[in-house]
């Protein structure tokens, strides 16, 4: 099993670092990618590799997407490459977990059209304009797509993603 | 299941807010404690509420404690109060869970003595003087004691944290 985490200078630090580190718990692999290969810093100061551009990855390598929020995700909208990730995820059923702003990114590329989720407040309004149904709960999940609000949404954020993600060796297995 | 996370101001902010999510997307509960009741704040500016001072703090109300890092333990260590609680969950051989200068704690503490352990680098030689068996792994686990090196050593640190959670509690309800 393997993650990607997309994401940009100004990641909510906390959004990245919980969900890399829980997923490495887990005995699972995780790249950070972004608009090039190395250093990003978070809002708070921490800095992580990217170990790929954008333009390198391989979606068919990963089985989850991770969106961290902060004002990475405004930046990572404007990348189409990014949004072709996201549609490949999307189109392949696959799971995608977007926090905070990280849900912009699935509103730019169009994926959130009828469904189910939630994002930070200041997020909200743009998120029903772009025909998701909003819901402002610590989690949402509709199908392959799991969101939260905030920081605070984390340990609701981590359960769910985790146990898509168990389902979804589950299913590749069986 | 409740966790208690002693801390105070210059906390390393993602060894106290990754155990502090970890503890709590396994459904359990966690209370953070320090010198006073109210917030504390991180190295890098995160701010968490501390919701018992330590003198409040009863430590049979806890199955684990956990120790985060940064330049928090170096005040804490004066604590006559946080000192005695480390004891009890020592006597009582109840999980602790120890990161980067956590250690620094039971070093004072006088707890560490032919243990097996790990710490900070630069924390390494106290601990050594203290009669613990150092060693430079990205986690050690001796009997009730989880200790781990920094940040980056968090998913293995929470692997086995999790891992003594777990089996503690087993024994209780065994």
């Amino acid at each position: 099993m393997k993650a990607l985490i997309i994401s940009a200078d100004g990641f909510e630090d906390s959004e990245l670092l919980v969900p890399y580190y829980r997923l490495l718990e887990e005995g699972m692999e995780a790249d950070i990618a972004s608009m090039t290969k190395g250093p990003i810093k978070g809002k708070h100061g921490y800095e992580v590799q990217a170990v790929k551009a954008l333009a390198d990855v391989a979606p068919d390598d990963y089985d989850i997407l991770v969106l961290p929020g902060g004002r990475a995700p405004a930046i990572v909208r404007k990348e189409r490459t990014a949004l072709e990730i996201a549609k490949d995820f999307f189109l392949k059923k696959k799971p995608v977990a977007a926090i905070c702003h990280g849900p912009q990114i699935l509103i730019t590329a169009g994926l959130l059209e009828g469904r189910r989720a939630t994002c930070y407040r200041t997020v909200a309004d743009e998120l029903k304009a772009s025909g998701a149904v909003y819901e402002d709960k610590p989690v949402i999940v509709d199908g392959n797509l799991v969101t939260s609000r905030q920081p605070s949404d984390l340990p609701a954020f981590m359960r769910e993603v985790m146990k898509m993600v168990r389902g979804h060796t589950m299913k590749r297995s069986a």
